[in-house]
């Protein structure tokens, strides 16, 4: 792996610049702790799991989805007789989720100065438009990044059209993300470079196969700060 | 008014491209009759009105919002006695919204045509992302664009933003919408022109006093086909 032609580097937003699925899995437990007296946790985990992947073509990523798909699968598990009060909950959970602040990640501050100074910076995220612009703005990030790309879906196609419109070449670029289905597989697969900073906690839509994974070339780092050790940075 | 500086023109999307707004009347048409044991037809318009008013902060604009809006207040206004079949009806009906499929507005296809040949056109539209993007690509019209970008919201600081960062001068700038709010006064006011072009039907959230459209200068058109009348044309 050689990192000397980059020039752009993108990084992933949610668990990689800062926390993000914690939220989720917590809120998760809060959901089947509502629940509990219609279905084991086990069962009601995987139905939402299973709603969410139905639901996602049409509401895409984002925590309005995630909510939308809760009340489905509330008012459906309990065959209709889930209480108001349950569903109200389920309004305030996901708009706490919305609220929430933003937690760095650790050294992201200082990775993002340090980089910016020789590289041009960018994030490329997934999720709702207003909340990652929100998220962005509250994290005290900004001012490190040249652009920000909200995406509907991180394939191959979408990273090259990406690519493409900002005049960006491929041999020029690297992404830095956790997830290896999103920020690292579709990058390799068009001739870019990735580096996978994995968060202790993965959602089960962005997991891939070992093998999947074993194929491809790229570096696994465990903490944002080893980027300073891999890419070449100015003094 | 002179459009022959005018070297990009943007084309808001929901009601300017295509019909948008009249599914939401339909839709809160159908929300009020689901509750009409519990208030008046008038009643629950205004509060559905002022409930997305308190959300938008929160969800931003969009269909996922507008069905998390009726959820909530559907609890609210019955006071939590509300069916599970009327909040699966709400889930439906946005879903069909969702799903709708795109309805051009009159001559837009061929006035993007013409206009293609001597302007670059770029769609700038709030909402959902991926709603937004399904859209553009179900309405046949992306070919004719050199960029989309979907907006969190259309202000004066928000568009000089993105003109500064697609490098377009606010002078060879014109913006074409149905939205007096968003997509006229705002670019007046950053000194960029605009031409207004109303739809039958504008949400209430997009409407301005008499006043302020008064005292700004711009054109107002009653259908697409007159922007090759206005506009230098390649003939």
């Amino acid at each position: 792996m050689n990192f000397d032609q980059i020039k752009t580097i993108a990084f992933d937003a949610d668990d990689t610049l800062w926390v993000n699925e914690t939220y989720f899995r917590d809120t998760e437990e809060r959901f089947a702790s509502l629940l509990e007296r219609f279905e084991t946790k086990n069962k009601i985990d995987q139905e939402l799991f299973k709603k969410e992947m139905q639901n996602l073509p049409v509401y895409g990523y984002g925590i309005k989805g995630f909510m939308l798909s809760m009340i489905e699968l509330a008012i459906e598990l309990s065959n209709g007789s889930v209480s108001p009060e349950v569903l109200q909950e389920i309004l305030v959970m996901g708009k706490e989720m919305i609220a929430h602040p933003v937690e760095l990640l650790p050294h992201i501050k200082e990775v993002l100065e340090k980089l910016s100074r020789r590289y041009r910076l960018i994030v490329l995220t997934k999720g709702d438009l207003l909340d990652q612009e929100r998220k962005l703005e509250a994290s005290g990030l900004s001012q490190y990044f040249h652009h920000v790309e909200v995406m509907s879906d991180k394939t191959p196609e979408k990273y090259q059209h990406l690519l493409d419109h900002l005049q960006i070449k491929t041999s020029e670029f690297l992404m830095v993300g956790n997830s290896l289905k999103s920020d690292v597989l579709p990058l390799i697969e068009i001739g870019a470079q990735a580096i996978h900073i994995p968060f202790h906690t993965t959602w089960a839509h962005e997991e891939v196969s070992k093998e999947r994974a074993e194929e491809a070339d790229f570096l696994t780092l465990s903490d944002a700060k080893e980027l300073l050790e891999v890419l070449p940075i100015l003094s």
